[in-house]
């Protein structure tokens, strides 16, 4: 099983490392039989090929059984004529990743989180972000005076993320929330009555709608409420980050991106951090709970539940790296999750 | 001075009644000469007249030295032609009201705040929205298997919102951030650029650029960062909504939303609330909020500030109404304000 892993800049590097290193260990115990290559990709793509996603690394990518992602980006690479982020928007269009699944669960009663216990504990989300399409990929113009940016939809675009998000709903609390803009925009109306369709071949789960604006106060209010939330790019872009504080850190997270057939790209949902790159701190968790997603992808057994588990026991013991109010290290922290894995 | 008053629809007649009413007081106990005349807009003149936005109301509007308005919306009208939201897109348009300001303001600590009092504690943040451009207004297209929005800013839109943001951060905390998805949309790039421009003409206010996934998070973690967030149309209806949530209700909020040299449009940023419109217990505190932004933009003295102070102290005395937990109605809770008035 051939895994690429595209450590990218800033602190994508070294959380990385720390999840391939959980991979690797889990591999060995229970012979897995992972086998990884590393690629370049982002801001360092650009210093040493001129783009960010070169041909080398897509062609890796296209042929591996998944992909590890660390993280892109950073000020340093604000004057090229592509930046880092295109070649993150370039691989998931290339590989068709059309649904990003990001799962936030609040751990420990929600202590780490900045809302009150009494609101966020117990709160268990997934996010399902259309990622292909939407005003990321339709036409950008940029003149002197004048700019614009296109959002299109297609029914077939969205009827394909939204069988993913039902289909999660049934193994979850069998509830799907769609979130738009329906009171504005045509493309939220095609979404709306696209989704209704959809629904009918699923009658055990229940669905609602929620414009966006609504959704955001909601999932501060009462995030319980929800289980799965159905949205299309630039909202999935927007809620889903700030889901990510109810849990108490975007540290923590993980996110799957997943097409029809080919491999899954695999990523935290932090980004590069550069301030902090380098200085071994950065939370590896979100890190390795992408690489725990991967492998319940990859169909490998338990193997994804038992990295989890002791991502999770390692949070709980109270080894913590400094976004959580802990001093661990970032290779520190990985170390410990491979001491509960032995 | 003549105030076109627009109740709306659902809870809008029954906070803004409350609204008039104090202003009525105010009126008559210091010679400001107020004067009401109300109109129909939204669903209710869907029903009268067939569409949101009558001529008779946008007439009396244009001749009116501001105006006052509750709510629109709610399910009864998805079927129509016409939404009772258009109205509001129409009147926005029609009266060239580009600026939207939201302020948003944490009493008593936050205690009502779903935050932890020390994350909500002291926040005090103006969202600046420009609300005739963007994605709201470019042509949409519905067709039964695509659909499509656009979105175009041009650089004069840009420029003259951010001018109200740099005036308004000069008398608060000088402190501008401006928030965009440059990343991604070309949109965005005009509006850093723009902004970029504008800010070099007022050396005194401090200016940063967030991306609007990085904002949704951060003014939730850390809200006292903000002074003045200046953004798009959509950016700052979801922002502003979220950023509600910090205060503890929607419902405590008001807006104004002002163009150049006509009336300025006055109202409650939460929305109709069918569900609970006639129950007598919707928070007026919005609709009056509003108010007071009105006897400012009147520049009516200090009466404004006179009923801030009213509504506050009223809030503070512990007459609520459910939304906070307490249990005063829609009405008790104006007269309350009004008995401080007096
Ligand atoms: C870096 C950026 C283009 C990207 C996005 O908006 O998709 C990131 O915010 C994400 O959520 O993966
Ligand atoms: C009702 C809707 C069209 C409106 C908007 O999005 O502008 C509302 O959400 C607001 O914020 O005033």
């Amino acid at each position: 099983i051939h895994i690429a892993v595209l450590p990218g800049d800033g602190i994508g590097p070294e959380v990385t490392r720390e999840a391939v290193a959980c991979l690797d260990l889990l591999s060995a115990e229970r012979g897995l039989g992972l086998r990884f290559t590393e690629h370049d990709f982002g801001g360092v793509a650009i210093d040493r090929h001129g783009e960010p996603l070169p041909p080398s690394t897509l062609a890796a990518c296209k042929k591996a059984d998944a992909i590890l992602l660390g993280a892109v980006g950073g000020d340093r690479w604000n004057g090229c004529a592509e930046r880092p982020e295109a070649g993150l928007l370039k691989i998931r269009q290339e590989l068709g990743l059309y649904a990003n699944l990001r799962p936030v669960e609040v751990l420990q009663g929600g202590q780490w989180s900045p809302l009150r216990s009494e609101v966020a504990s117990g709160s268990d989300i997934l996010v399902v972000r259309e990622l292909t399409g939407g005003i990321y990929y339709g036409e950008h113009r940029l003149g002197e005076d004048q700019a614009s940016d296109l959002c299109t939809y297609t029914r077939e675009q969205i009827e394909r993320v939204a069988h993913v998000a039902f289909r999660a709903a049934r193994s979850r609390k069998g509830k799907v929330t769609q979130v738009d803009k329906a009171n504005v925009l045509a493309t939220s109306r095609l979404w709306r009555s696209t989704v209704d369709e959809i629904a009918k071949a699923y009658p055990d789960v229940a669905l609602d709608h929620l414009y966006v604006d609504a959704c955001a106060m909601a999932v501060i209010t009462e995030p319980r409420r929800f289980d799965v939330i159905l949205t299309e790019n630039l909202f999935g872009d927007i809620l889903s980050d700030l889901l990510s504080v109810i849990g108490g850190s975007i540290g923590l997270l993980g996110s799957a991106s997943l097409g029809s057939g080919g491999p899954g790209l695999f990523e935290p949902i932090h980004g590069s951090a550069p301030q902090i790159g380098g200085l071994d701190i950065a939370n590896p968790s979100g890190a390795i709970a992408s690489a725990a997603m991967m492998l319940d992808e990859l169909s490998l057994g338990d193997a994804g539940a038992v990295l989890r588990e002791a991502l999770e026991a390692t949070l709980l013991s109270g080894c913590r790296t400094p976004d959580l109010g802990g001093d661990a290290s970032t290779s520190g922290f990985g170390a410990a999750v491979r001491d509960r894995l032995e």
